[in-house]
């Protein structure tokens, strides 16, 4: 199954985390989700209507590298990709270089 | 009793959750509401009245299979076609393809 | 007593529920004033105020069968035609066709 | 002492409810505050004003009959015509016919 | 000290309440700090800024003869005139004629 | 170091306050942080941005004596000139004359 | 790894702080993490979207020495510069001259 996300929606394959520190030692899966993430732009949608009755097209394209927090609004789901979260373009903090 | 939806509001027929995980066993039917869900879109409303008065169309169409999410606005109907769902074109997450 | 409502508000007749369900149990009246409800549009006002102006005129006309939800803005009013509910449009869920 | 509104406000005349019930019970003064009021329109400011600098003229006139509630902003004024009450148009449920 | 007010402030000279009332109960001060307030117009800002970049001009003049409440954002200031308030013109409830 | 405020915000000197009122009594320091203070203007940003796109120049002026509340958003910043606050103009209650 | 930031997003290299106050005592950590802080501009977004579907450059450039505060939506980044932090636009207090 995939998705094409709505709006101003963006859906990232999450880039999985060093399951351990430098140190060795293994964080519990909680604390993974803490704090900023990265991951890549799988689809996006066709921007935020304004109120002119255009969209305005999303700054972050398919393939981009992404920085996201993971907002009260963010929803993770299980697509033929494996596990993705979709987010708001808002909670997107920046394209990595 | 059929029903037309006003402004952006989206009446959508849920999917029927697999009543059993794969190990067998039955989930409560309070897990089964949790979380994102699919469903068809049996009708649309004409869309959100913009400030320039005219209507923004919707993103989805009558037919398109969707993954939606529950939120405290939407509303739970018997209609015709069985237990319906209405939503906010907002608590739509995409379009299945 | 007849009332013209205003802006974007809706007169509506709401429709006896059944007294008793199928199974003849008499449900108590806190009961049937909770979830979607069902009526007719007596009175409609001339629409919101738009930013430029005009008014936009609303999507449901008198005569129209609808199904509504009494939010926490809803007024019962006591009029010609009986016991009445003024509600904003977007409260109405939609169109009974 | 006479009061021009500003704005949306409309300055209302209240109407004397009837001091007993038809089985003639007195009610206490508080439970006559409660619910839909109705009322005569004294004054009404000169609208809204729009952002395109324009003011959007109100939707009652001196004279109509109105429904209104008492909302946290309503202010109760000792004015010549005794005592009045200034609501925003917002708070009027509609014009009586 | 003369004080400019910025925007839609307006600055006004409260009018002395009686010091009793007709029964000739003196009030204590906090009484006579509640609810709507007789008082002059001393001086107005230039207008709110419209998002077209221009400012819209109050709707009260200096010398107006005012009611007004004091919100939560009144500000009591001593200047030349002695004890005044700066309100928002929102605050104004209407001219006295 | 100076600084220059962005947007709608302005850089103002506190005036030294009397360090004791007339009847000879020394206030506590958190009395004198209480209520509307006076400065002079230092800098002020461009103007807060328009939904056209352009900026809405300031109501104030470097070298301007106004009055100014310190609300919650208010910075205290050590400068060349000393002890300076940045508020936004909003919190400016008017100038001085 | 370098970051593009979004929209009105400005990515900030914190200057150290003095680790000692000139009496020689040596703040907590805590303690410098409170009030403005000063850093250098390293990347800023193309802007705010307008509703008239145009962005507005930011106020800020890159190079630029800035003060800033760090509200709740201030993200700490661990980047090929070191620490950095990304703040909204409008959490910039002012540049340093």
């Amino acid at each position: 199954m995939n998705l094409k996300p709505l709006n101003d929606n963006v859906l990232i394959k999450p880039q999985a985390r060093e399951e351990a520190t430098k140190s060795g030692i293994v964080l519990p899966s909680s604390t993974q989700n803490e704090g900023p993430q990265k991951g890549q732009v799988l689809a996006v949608g066709e921007g935020r209507l304004l109120e002119n009755g255009s969209r305005a097209p999303l700054a972050v394209s398919v393939g981009d590298q992404v920085m996201y927090k993971k907002s009260y609004s963010a929803e993770e789901l299980e697509l033929d990709e494996g596990k993705c979260v979709l987010v708001g373009e808002s909670d997107i903090l920046g394209i990595i270089k």
